[in-house]
């Protein structure tokens, strides 16, 4: 191979994967907030009933909703109230916040998957029917995209992967280690808490590019 | 020139690149929290002397300190006590918050420079002796690296570039758009705001890479 061939090689890759990146559809962004997942005995304590909890909304996810009830968390350095309930009940119950919010109740949450919460601080919840100490369960959330099967193909990605996303603008970043799950139940949604919004001066449903 | 000669030409490319990229003196990272910079009058407003502020401790770029006085912040939506006050006086005030902290506040702070104050939003400042209503000011401070002179030759970089810097760890990201500043008078060190420290779970002392 000659040289004018191996450059007109290397040019034709540069710009077939630029291509590819401007034609790749982007992921939405859903900035989340603090919350909590209540398993069903939780919200029997909490609220005096198993079916306590009603729906406010729906969330971006299909059957993820959020409960117009709320909880307070109080932790050894302070209280936070208003904390939304998504629904529906879970296995255990996980509360996910923000390092920042961390901070306030005193409590240091470890950067863990959603359902991952062996080894985890625990907090005491308050509730309108009663109080309940958990032994473990706080974490902050780990970066992560929801896919369906058909975007996980789009991308040419799997269950587990971890990719870099790269987020625009004035805080331009490119986010690492960001969690790939996928699902038949999903849609497509990367999801990233208030710090890191902040951290990029990310709004919701603004669009991030997956870089491979 | 052959494939094979080229092939080495480039293996020898990527390995002097990595051995450059190892050899790089790391960036450390200093976290900046909430704080005031006030001009010798506003000093005078609110604590009723211009000599007034006091002098806690030394910070890490020479000649600045923080005071052991403090502030409030009061905004439309919330106020916010114990806003550390940097030294020396300034020419003109100016209040660097998160933006985690305008939604506590209830104003919202452009990302700008140090001292890019024109058309930023204001706020009521109230302090032991008097309060002050600047009418612009409030800013969130844009990542930056202080450099001394021969740190940027050594990084081969120019005051007002803007360059990326790697992050480490579980929330690892590369951050973008970081500003350098170069004086003879300050020392090596990239300032990032609470909600950036907390979306890369930085610590203070930890170190960055910069990549050109």
């Amino acid at each position: 191979m000659t040289e004018e061939e191996l450059a007109e090689m290397i040019g034709q890759m540069v710009k077939d994967t630029l291509e590819q990146m401007n034609s790749q559809p982007r992921i939405p962004i859903g900035v989340s907030n603090r919350h909590i997942h209540l398993s069903p005995e939780a919200v029997e304590r909490l609220f005096g009933s198993k079916d306590a909890l009603t729906q406010m909304k729906e969330l971006s996810q299909p059957g993820q909703f959020a409960c117009n009830e709320t909880v307070t968390l109080i932790g050894p350095k302070g209280t936070i109230e208003r904390v939304r309930i998504l629904g529906p009940a879970r296995g255990e119950t996980q509360v996910e916040i923000s390092l920042f919010d961390g901070f306030t109740l005193g409590v240091n949450p470890p950067i863990r998957d959603s359902g991952d919460i062996e080894g985890t601080p625990g907090i005491v919840i308050q509730g309108p029917r009663g109080q309940l100490t958990i032994s473990k369960g706080v974490i902050a959330a780990a970066r992560h995209i929801h896919m369906h099967t058909s975007d996980a193909a789009l991308f040419g990605v799997s269950n587990g992967d971890r990719v870099k996303i790269q987020i625009e603008g004035p805080r331009g970043m490119i986010l690492d280690n960001v969690l790939i799950r996928v699902s038949e139940k999903y849609r497509l949604e990367m999801h990233i808490d208030l710090d890191e919004a902040n951290a990029g001066h990310i709004k919701n449903g603004q669009t991030g590019i997956l870089l491979k």
